[in-house]
């Protein structure tokens, strides 16, 4: 994805863009790779698990090769791990984000240092489970808790159709091999797999999530680690994972490890 | 508690120990209350869970009473969440420990900030699951993967006969209403319900926890959270925790929430 290294815009109207921030061109050894979203709405800005304090200064210049971060309105975090939100402390001291995460972690965050409580909000308080953008596009959080995290949001962008899924479709592909899109998902499997069956916590909760979301029929899924799945690739991770066993379906396995 | 407040020596036989550091005298508002635990061992230190940024200040002093900073020689992290490990660049840079966690997490750690990977050892690498002190003692580990994280420890000291268990038997106690010791397990069990339905992925792993820890035979289990139960609180815990049913099996509950 050389050509691609410095982002990419996935969906754009005009109105409304959904936009991959870009990739470090050359990732830390054993350090697990991740993708930031960042969606625009009527020029000002809403950002996808920027990730931790490890990444902040290239995820800050990745954000600002397309909107200043003055407009950034919104932080959503899809859980509490630290390489999606350790970062919250600097965010919140360089932006007026408000920061969006399942209220399982509210009284988390501030672990992760300075955080003013007043900006951050329970995603289960918000009545309808969706954030309103100026141009009436909506982003509707989508209950994805047990996969991994007992509390985790994926964010559907109803304008753009693309669900971003955090954790759920993660692949770590090894050095080379990495890819911005997946469209062959039986070439992805391999890097998909393991993490999938040992750290979502049951196929119960798999198959309910590809439920919910094939009713929403996205184009595109985009996950917090790997690629973007797009065209066959949608449908073909979500039938595999809605079969899937894992997590406490494999008790005996993970426990006698 | 107050007369506590300092921390407390939970055991002692000379050549060891098993120390609560003590706690906040006043905790922030709205933010998760943690506990800290120190082993001391022919004078060389093991940290427990010894918490985020936030706390970090706080919890050096309190280790400080017990023991000095260069003479602990490692750190254990139940899991990844905030509260337990985001402090652990600045523990890495102001001692010479090792760190320990499951191979889940290592590669998220960095994400915390510059952290020496090759200071940082997978626990699913030990062979036989336990740190051999230098006393003879042992520390053994002791899965507790799904409760609520993917990849968590809990951690018995075989030579006291504590079980230090992670987020396992956390309380949530209100102001005003914290104590050290959990004696007396229904007075106790408000402020422990809503946390394990609601994080512990199912029943069948929690009763199959349950069933190895009744066989270590615990004196006391020392969560991260809450309060230490000793004497019929352990026993009493330990039943209802076995007979939960949370997570997964409340999906309809959760999903629908």
């Amino acid at each position: 994805m050389e050509q691609d290294i410095e982002g990419k815009i996935l969906f754009d109207d005009g109105d409304h863009k959904f936009v991959w921030i870009g990739a470090e061109e050359h990732y830390s050894k054993g350090v697990v790779q991740t993708m930031q979203f960042l969606i625009i709405d009527k020029n000002k800005g809403w950002l996808l698990d920027p990730g931790g304090v490890h990444l902040f200064s290239k995820v800050v210049s990745g954000v600002s090769r397309y909107i200043s971060l003055d407009r950034i309105e919104g932080i959503i975090f899809s859980h509490q791990d630290p390489d999606v939100s350790s970062g919250i402390a600097l965010w919140l001291g360089i932006t007026k984000a408000k920061v969006y995460i399942s209220s399982l972690w509210t009284r988390f965050l501030p672990h992760f240092g300075i955080v003013d409580l007043s900006r951050v909000t329970g995603i289960e308080d918000f009545k309808d489970r969706a954030l309103p953008l100026p141009s009436g596009a909506r982003l509707r959080f989508v209950p994805t808790h047990f996969m991994h995290s007992p509390g985790a949001w994926s964010v559907f962008d109803e304008r753009s159709k693309i669900l971003f899924s955090g954790d759920v479709g993660a692949a770590i592909f090894p050095e080379g091999e990495e890819r911005l899109f997946i469209e062959d998902f039986s070439a992805a499997l391999p890097y998909v797999e393991g993490f999938h069956k040992r750290y979502i916590a049951s196929n119960s909760v798999a198959r309910r999530w590809v439920e919910m979301v094939r009713r929403l029929d996205p184009t595109m899924i985009a996950p917090q680690h790997g690629g973007v799945y797009k065209g066959a690739a949608v449908g073909a991770f979500l039938s595999w994972l809605s079969s899937l066993r894992c997590g406490v379906d494999l008790l005996d396995e993970i426990y006698g490890a």
